[in-house]
């Protein structure tokens, strides 16, 4: 009898102090609201007051989470919907039209502790895509549910759910005028007026990408240690202009565009999707850690400012490990991002030089 | 101008060598046709046959392939394109149902040259899945496509067009029927008279498992090296009986259920999709060769024999290195599969111990 209570004795100081390991309260989280070819020359000073407005308002309420002692889920969830809800980004409201003027989400979330995860493709009437992506990462026994489907589930789960008009915003309606009637010029100019020969992979693509630099960015992510040591990622995203074929980017692919492990890091992606599946971006560098021992700061870097360079692919990521250690690499222009570190320090950055 | 004589005539030599290097003759192919609970008590002697038949047909076309110097890539869709048309195996013809009595495909396949890839997932009407994923990379900028975008695309492009009757197999449509039965039988066991409310992540989804032990699996893939030295990789399946929800498995998730790469190795898998994805299966085999100098086949024991099985995850995957090594690890009592060898040496297994 009196060895059984030594015993749960011993037990309950251990995980007191385990806890108490694990409760340091080493608190930190990162954001992004896209990456691309973002310069100080073309952005005015109020529109640059806005986005360094609303990156804060969503930092401090994802850091709010975790300072009540929130989890990592909960903190990255807050942040998100709220760059969700405001048009300045290319994620719920203020998501970017399709070819056929809808706008169509994407959004993935992955818990480091389980590496359970969720994802959604292709949605169009759930308000908070990323919540949508919880739901089925914690009520289903599925990973990726898409299109109408993923509605249903949604709806089932009781998220609110909109109007697909709801997402529409004017600026983003223009840029897909701008860009349609661009690429009408193009073709007029090639001798092909018709504009259903045009064939995605053909070179005017390319053209187009040049006129148009921030069609294939804007997604918003965010990643959070939290008191527990779980580590937790989130993205969300409109897609790519003009977009068609029921194209999916990097953002619902886990491994690529979001992943999760509380034993190497959390990472959130943006930039030129197809590039990010291809390499695989958020996992290769959980492997560089896992096993070549590289530090976060120098995985990310090995990844995006090199082998995605050398690949041809624009972007960036945010990433924290479970020591709180934040990094934030990208190798385009700019890259909308902020973090609060364990620390406490805030940061907030949009240019390659600040 | 000897000088360029003489420099041109060294380039010369020096490609037909490294051509020859490479043309060494060095050609090697394995599919898989599903893994999951085949037991030999379970099967009758006439339908092995029939299965072992269909893997021999599918294999033998595509090294005939390989042998006439073709691609890798055109090898695995040729093994594949047979398996899709028998109704032996969950992909193409033969694919399970949904819980509303459709059949939605999703497909993958990547080149180990380029590292480009194509997806598509949620596709009603395309005869081959696999030949939709192909177009979706090599005429298109993007790599993943979902639902009426995706077949609108295949069909621009010129790909055989089926009514989505096609699919249908009596076989499939007795298995749904029966899932759908036993569901309902539980659900009045229960004191739970609406199907409505039933949660996919509650017990019972278990339950099901366990009295429908293959209909997670059953996906069919093909990895090959051609004489070239290229690598490449295709999956392609009909995903979970009585799935709901617009679900899509790790098959079109390039890094889980498909990666190719020419410097480490072409990996196709089967299995309860949502581990697999989680735990980004294929591209794991890959990091632990790149960075951990693992063999083929330690870097497959390891994802699919430890960590897989620790998380719970069954299931399996053909692989096959720059040099033509193959292994086949499985985690379930038997994995179709076959393959021939560098050498020229034929495997065809379905059981553990064979």
């Amino acid at each position: 009898m009196r060895r059984i209570f030594y015993f749960l004795l011993l037990l309950f100081f251990s995980s007191t102090v385990f806890a108490q390991l694990n409760q340091n309260g080493k608190i930190a989280i990162a954001i992004h609201g896209g990456a691309g070819t973002i310069k100080r020359e073309d952005m005015s000073p109020e529109r640059e007051a806005e986005y360094r407005a609303k990156l804060e308002e969503a930092l401090k309420a994802g850091h709010q989470v975790l300072e009540n002692g929130g989890s990592s889920l909960n903190a990255v969830v807050a942040a998100i919907q709220i760059m969700e809800e405001s048009p300045l980004f290319n994620a719920g409201k203020g998501a970017v039209f399709t070819n056929e003027v809808k706008n169509e989400l994407d959004a993935a979330i992955m818990d480091g502790k389980t590496r359970n995860a969720g994802t959604v493709a292709g949605i169009s009437t759930v308000k908070s895509p990323v919540a949508a992506a919880r739901v089925v990462m914690e009520n289903s026994p599925h990973v990726m549910m898409i299109g109408q489907g993923a509605e249903q589930f949604a709806e089932e789960q009781g998220l609110e759910m909109v109007d697909p008009s709801y997402f529409f915003t004017d600026r983003r309606y223009e840029q897909l005028q701008r860009i349609k009637d661009t690429e009408q010029q193009q073709l007029e100019h090639d001798g092909d007026k018709d504009s259903g020969d045009r064939r995605p992979g053909d070179q005017r693509e390319g053209m187009l990408d040049e006129k148009f630099p921030d069609r294939k960015f804007g997604t918003v992510g965010a990643v959070a240690l939290d008191q527990e040591g779980n580590l937790a990622a989130a993205t969300s995203t409109g897609g790519m202009t003009n977009k068609r074929y029921g194209r999916v980017g990097d953002v619902p692919i886990i491994g690529a565009g979001t992943y999760a492990d509380n034993t190497t890091c959390a990472v959130s992606a943006t930039g030129h999707g197809e590039y990010f599946i291809r390499s695989v971006v958020a996992y290769d560098i959980a492997a560089l850690m896992k096993y070549k021992g590289l530090s976060l700061k120098e995985a990310g870097e090995e990844v995006v400012k090199d082998k995605l360079v050398k690949m041809g692919g624009g972007g960036g990521v945010i990433s924290i490990d479970a020591q709180g250690n934040i990094a934030m690499p990208f190798n385009t222009a700019g890259m909308y991002r902020a973090s609060i570190s364990p620390g406490g320090e805030m940061y907030i950055g949009i240019y390659e030089d600040e």
